[in-house]
């Protein structure tokens, strides 16, 4: 006798049509036996294009209540308010709703999920709505996750190495094009000559990126933070269920295209050892060690940009705390970052729909 | 009745065509009321060259022990190993040398000196030499120093963001030809396109260092550790006379030409407040306080390449402890990190030399 046909959940894509819903409907084509019927939703504007989804050409229908109709599963990747209003009229319509913005993920009443480090917490979601974290936190969070679940963490000190893309479409057209003016040029050797060259041209960015770092991404919270770095702080301390753990972020903008680095001085309850750590960030799922110095071995956005996993090298006890370990971790910020995570985490739901 | 004519000191610089002996001319161009004569050195190569120095065409002589007869001071920029040759042949001639090359900073009968911090140090020289910090070091330890001294250091966190011209004029020459091969291109958007592209035209860098960044610097020591990252660590403790301070450092190549920028965490002995740590930042001779995030107010290498001080912003009380402070720090490499640095030292002597 044939089994009854599992019926494949539907799954609506809102903002398709972004850097990220690129990447995202990549993934949704790799991974094609998970979802029944996909619809895909951007803004009005960009309603009627066709993008190429399980290779098929799919066309963009424009956000409204009924796209919502028969939809079980909602990935969300579209500007803060547009999640903050349309989120929750997906969700009164039993649609579970997962979002990449930032608009609900400090809400007590909306789990925060990094299903290789807290999958339990995608089922408590009173709101029908679970959020995504932020690419920086993303790019780090799962090998953190995994030393944390062995020594316990204390306290994170990091520095990031943010890519462009971070900033959206409009940071990649800007490094690109700040490329082009300075390539073959003698410009970053005199006070403010890359400031006067580059003008107004600065895109999503406060100063020049090419031949520069930009120690700003966001915006200006109390004291002198940035956004982005009480993001991090946050969402780190939220997702590890650590409500207290010191935390100090610096987030810097770096030229690189895609793929966010990190250096991380960790800090743990007890002793560490680097063979234990390397042995714990080998065998974590989602986590790749690549660390032989000797051998040239040590991550970097070059090799690390269209890869899936958090990749990490430069494991160090630190050299005046056996308790510290120092990493540089790093993370294909639209993948990981972004897409992945968001279809992890629709996926969880999946199975959990189709189990039911 | 006419003064007696001081006799000003006479000056070598032994490693004048490099790209910080470059910066050096300029600065004893700037400076050139302090020497009298001042003799320009270099390999047997680079003998015969004609350099310009306080206006006036200079011819390069190659390096001897008889170009020290009669010098009262040398200033040396020159690879590690002629350095550990050469310096002790001209301090056993009476010469007080000052030495750019790690071959000797870690010597304890070699003072390592920054006058800002700790100008005392220069006069105490057993073997007639002084040793100048590593440029990495050089671009925070004048903010650090100054704080140190108002509230007690006891641990630093610190991540760099290191240019390229660090490397010489090979890592900028590598950066250049790197850049005109990304420019127009798509490159850094799947995995090993640009390691593919670059070939083994990596320079002085293990990876390409265009559209990347590459979290090593210098050689393998112990552990895991760079070399880098070894002398930020040691240098420090030994500038601010604290053997047992807490360092851990992460060294990273960047794409920028000119000017090394780090993150600092840096904990105290006691509770700090932003207002004062901005006022000690905003009136220590040689740093500049460049702190407005609302106005767009942030140090970036794009600002601070070719000036002397050392610029930090950023400034902020860590959220999780009251006796933290996070800081981000730009400073010229091969000015204060270099150049200027040796140019002070040197100053120091002649200033004694003069008062005897």
């Amino acid at each position: 006798m044939a089994e009854a046909p599992v019926r494949r959940p539907t799954l609506a894509v809102v903002g398709a049509t972004g850097s990220v819903g690129a990447v995202l409907l990549q993934i949704l084509s790799q991974h094609a036996d998970i979802w029944g019927e996909i619809r895909l939703v951007a803004s009005p504007r960009s309603a009627g294009r066709k993008l190429t989804l399980r290779g098929e050409e799919v066309e963009v229908v424009a956000l409204t209540e009924s796209v919502f109709d028969g939809v079980d599963v909602a990935m969300f990747d579209v500007p803060d308010e547009v999640s903050a209003q349309w989120a929750p009229i997906a969700a009164a319509k039993g649609v579970v709703v997962v979002d990449n913005s930032p608009a609900f993920r400090m809400d007590p009443d909306v789990p925060l999920v990094v299903p290789e480090v807290n999958p339990h917490a995608a089922r408590v979601r009173p709101r029908g709505i679970i959020a995504n974290p932020n690419c920086t936190t993303l790019s780090m969070i799962v090998a953190i996750g995994a030393l944390h679940a062995e020594f316990g963490l204390r306290e994170l000190v990091a520095s990031s190495y943010q890519a462009v893309s971070g900033a959206g479409r409009a940071g990649v057209e800007t490094l690109r094009a700040q490329l082009s003016l300075v390539s073959g040029s003698e410009l970053g050797t005199t006070p403010g000559d890359l400031r006067r060259a580059v003008g107004d041209r600065t895109g999503p960015f406060p100063e020049p990126v090419a031949l520069n770092v930009v120690p700003w991404s966001g915006t200006l919270c109390e004291d002198g933070w940035s956004s982005e770095e009480m993001k991090v702080r946050g969402e780190t301390r939220k997702i590890l269920g650590l409500p207290d753990l010191k935390v100090a972020v610096t987030c810097v903008q770096v030229p690189v295209v895609t793929t966010h680095s990190l250096t991380v001085h960790a800090r743990f309850q007890s002793e560490v050892t680097v063979a234990r750590a390397r042995e714990i960030i080998a065998t974590a799922p989602g986590v790749v060690l690549f660390d032989n110095p000797a051998a040239g071995e040590f991550p970097t956005p070059a090799d690390v940009v269209g890869t899936d996993p958090t990749w990490v090298g430069r494991v160090r006890r630190s050299l005046d705390d056996p308790a510290g370990l120092e990493l540089f971790v790093c993370g294909d910020n639209l993948r990981k970052g972004a897409a992945l995570n968001t279809a992890q985490i629709a996926e969880l739901v999946a199975a959990e729909l189709t189990a039911m």
